[in-house]
């Protein structure tokens, strides 16, 4: 399996890109990597690694996606960049999976485009995995959708399913529609109507309605909402943990070191450590990262990338649209 | 200053709200608190704390809200219950301000009713008080309107100015404008509208949009967005933080707890610290408490009441929509 990561994506690109394929080469079997971007750049910082395995690549992409390129435009403007030519490798068969820290637009609308959405879906959702005091779950859509019809959450559920299954070893993944209340008549028309559809879905194990304060309880392996909704939650709260980390933090300070493993706090509330998101619903797989990854987040999502195509993540969503 | 406390309201009443009260008369100057409820049940819970002071009262509403009255009937069903006694009291002048921990929906719409929006408030919010790393920031609305018009959303920016002014102590509240991205061209058609209409406002401290991350920086004093959304990171907040410490908690079992105030970690986090939700825009006050409040909740919320009552903000709101 041969996965194409964006090289240039990060705000400290390359190094944290290197550093991250490295690990993930180190963790994986049967796994190659790709580095797509500038060539004397990437060689540069190869460089200083030592050694570098034979499963790591370097493909030359010269263009430079910058803040000033709309996304949508970056396929025409910008079709030598990092982010085209990542993806135009699985395209052509080249590469299985596409992994990126660029800007979240371009990614997206790059990969809507070369990689086309699935036959059936119509607003291919982007993902999010949220900590819980159960497993983690998947949030989505997370910010690629606003305005969604019922039948895209529908489309959602299904797609969350079987990414659930695939990557997230669920057998058979709860469902729940983000609302404002639990009874099936609560929420806006988008709400109410989809809750109809959802309670009809044979497919699909929903279990209703899950309003804000039961996210974190862990009850849903999968939550379906709004894009809007979905990118306001994930932000808040990947900036919440470490608002509460820091108040706990004063008060730490009085105490020994040794006393604590704060590092598993962090651990599990970093986004970093559930690597990039996944863009559902497409012909192919690409995954983004946040601009700031550190080169363990970069790992991770690489160790995403690898399970969604190990588990023929994208044929076993085709199959269950066409059900 | 004369406040009705519907003593009924949360789950273990009348306990927390007896305690709640005694404990707000002797914080506060000048304020004189009215139970509300079945006198009987009142009067035994009285007993057990002794010496009741003579600013302390009961009226008695025999009617009881069950789950099973529908919201919207409760003042046609129940119009002896305290929801609907302690609000007339209001309407009528032996009351200043309403205080319950009752039926959210039953307060809002009996609230609504009894009081009546403000000439030119056509949708009043509910507002949340949120901690931040700064000052506390108030959301509205934080879920009685969903499906808002961006002259709601205006209309909220208005009346959260004037709480946080007249109860928060914020001379100039800076207003922010809930939204998936900080440029002014970014969200729905409600936000992009929205943002119009804020940046033209003369008399709002508007800041722009404010993206979920930036929350708990506290760069806001007011956070305006519709209900849906708000009442999704309301209820997601207040669970989030109990998770987060509960994270933490097994790793400072090991630590001896002299060393720690983790007291005042929660003490930050708790909704309990900041009163009830403000309903804004009536012609009175009302503040809805949690069914689960302690006493300590219910001694807060009298607080605001009465600083909402003293600092005369109903007409400072009333006056500052006919600007």
């Amino acid at each position: 399996m041969k996965i194409a990561l964006d090289a240039m994506g990060t705000d400290l690109a390359p190094a944290p890109e290197v550093e991250g394929a490295l690990m993930a080469l180190r963790d994986a079997e049967g796994v190659e990597i790709v580095l797509v971007g500038d060539e004397t750049i990437i060689r540069e910082e190869l460089e200083r690694h030592g050694e570098i395995p034979s499963t790591l690549h370097v493909r030359h992409a010269p263009d430079r996606v910058t803040a000033d390129d709309p996304p949508a435009a970056v396929m025409r403007r910008k079709p030598e960049s990092s982010i085209v030519v990542g993806l135009r490798m699985q395209k052509e068969g080249e590469a299985d999976a596409f992994v990126s820290a660029g800007s979240t637009g371009a990614v997206m609308a790059s990969s809507l485009f070369t990689l086309r959405p699935l036959p059936g879906v119509e607003r291919p959702p982007v993902g999010a995995l949220l900590p819980t005091a159960g497993e983690l779950c998947l949030l989505l859509d997370a910010g690629a959708n606003i305005g969604c019809k019922p039948q895209h959450l529908v489309q959602f559920a299904h797609l969350g399913s079987v990414y659930a299954k695939d990557t997230m070893g669920r057998n058979n993944p709860r469902v729940g529609l983000l609302n404002i209340g639990e009874e099936p008549g609560k929420g806006t028309e988008l709400t109410i109507e989809a809750h109809e559809l959802l309670a009809a879905e044979k497919r699909i194990n929903f279990i209703g309605n899950i309003e804000g304060r039961d996210i974190v309880g862990g009850e849903c392996d999968v939550i379906v909402c709004d894009g809007f909704v979905g990118n306001v939650l994930l932000k808040f709260y990947e900036s919440v943990a470490g608002y509460i980390v820091n108040l706990l933090r004063r008060e730490l300070e009085a105490v020994d070191d040794d006393l604590l493993d704060l590092e598993h706090v962090f651990r599990v509330l970093d986004y970093a450590e559930y690597g990039g998101a996944p863009l559902l619903g497409l012909g192919g797989v690409s995954i983004i990262c946040h601009g700031e990854s550190p080169p363990k987040a970069i790992r991770n999502a690489l160790a995403v990338a690898a399970r969604a195509v190990r588990s023929d993540l994208v044929r076993h969503s085709a199959e269950d649209l066409q059900l």
